[in-house]
């Protein structure tokens, strides 16, 4: 019988105390096609399973399109991401792989992953509906936010910080489109907008809120987590 | 006349700003030997420049030299940060070139600096006592963080969490030991503690707490920092 990793249960946790609310977000770092380290900060979605297989969470984010660290993840399909929660000074460090699903109307669907995405793998194995999650996590960002995937192209110069006031400032759920240009937005913002998916196979769970502080490594092998105490630093 | 880039004005603001009281760490980016991206958080201690050059800013944090980090810094020089203040919704990215200042008891002293490092080789022209600066941190950070550096190889496999509790539990300050014991633990503790010196060439700071959201990169020309208004996303 498979279960959840302890690191899983350790982050769930974490992230329901009180003194956490507002720690969603952590860091993903990616390398560029010189080798160099880029990061930024990212909202954290959801984390999921293959039916039936716990052991093989995946974490979801989103981003867009356009952006570099897109190109960064398909030149170089690896990550670590940094999630300090500083209310329980709790810090969850995870490696792994990081894949792209875009919109079906771009070129880079159909991904066939390779055996080692254990829980990628899986999941395609499932016919897990992809484009159905993209929805609907697409559908819970506040209006607001999903106007942020119909601005120029990110990172592009512009002429004034007033000029964003020009923008889409709103873009309603799927069916609640009221005009021609609801709907364009929609469209356009649909199609920049994709997920990112983390296959773990390390995560590094550092405690300081606790005295002696603890720190715990769980390493995937063949599906199953090994956990270690190490030295904290 | 140089002068500071505004960057480091938005950044000192924004950590003078109460919402941002708890918001003094960043995750520092990395990749190691064979390209992959790591990320960890890392506390902030100073920014700095050269006597005479507030447009060389240098941002000093501090770490173990133990650690792989280290290493993987030793390797490639460069990183990138991400500093989320969640409280004004402010992100500073910076990336940078990275050096390590060791005790001088170690090996990897002397490091001249190349040109490209304006603000380090500035430091250098100097004669900046970095061993100075090196004890004045060392001894401004609470004695039980410093025992941190008196434990066995950070990330080696313990047997138990408890085992911690047989190590040193606090080191002194300079000048305070009370024994042979407090005197080997300082020594111990002061061969592994390290600076950490970035010097920044491109930061990119995004507002997520004005509405329209706003995006500035700043870009380091020769020791000038040219700024532009860019497209968040």
């Amino acid at each position: 019988m498979m279960t959840s990793p302890r690191w899983v249960d350790a982050l769930t946790q974490a992230l329901s105390f009180p003194e956490n609310e507002y720690e969603n977000t952590y860091q993903l770092a990616t390398v560029d096609a010189e080798s160099m380290p880029h990061v930024r900060t990212f909202m954290h979605r959801e984390i999921l399973h293959p039916d039936g297989f716990p052991n093989l969470p995946v974490l979801l984010t989103t981003t867009d399109v356009r952006t570099p660290k897109v190109t960064q993840i398909y030149c170089h399909p690896f990550t670590e991401l940094a999630w300090w929660m500083s209310g329980s000074q709790d810090q969850f460090r995870v490696f792994g792989s990081v894949r792209i699903v875009t919109s079906p109307r771009t070129l880079c669907q159909a991904e066939t992953y390779e055996e080692g995405l254990l829980a990628l793998s899986k999941f395609q194995e499932q016919d897990y509906d992809w484009e159905r999650k993209r929805l609907e996590i697409f559908d819970s960002i506040s209006s607001d936010r999903k106007a942020g995937w119909c601005t120029p192209l990110p990172g592009s110069v512009m002429h004034s910080y007033e000029d964003a006031k020009k923008w889409p400032q709103t873009v309603p759920r799927l069916g609640e489109a009221q005009s021609e240009e609801d709907k364009r937005n929609q469209e356009r913002a649909l199609d920049n907008f994709a997920l990112v998916l983390i296959e773990p196979t390390e995560v590094d769970w550092t405690q300081l809120g606790v005295n002696p502080w603890r720190r715990t490594r769980f390493t995937r092998n063949d599906g199953e987590w090994i956990e270690e105490i190490i030295v904290a630093s």
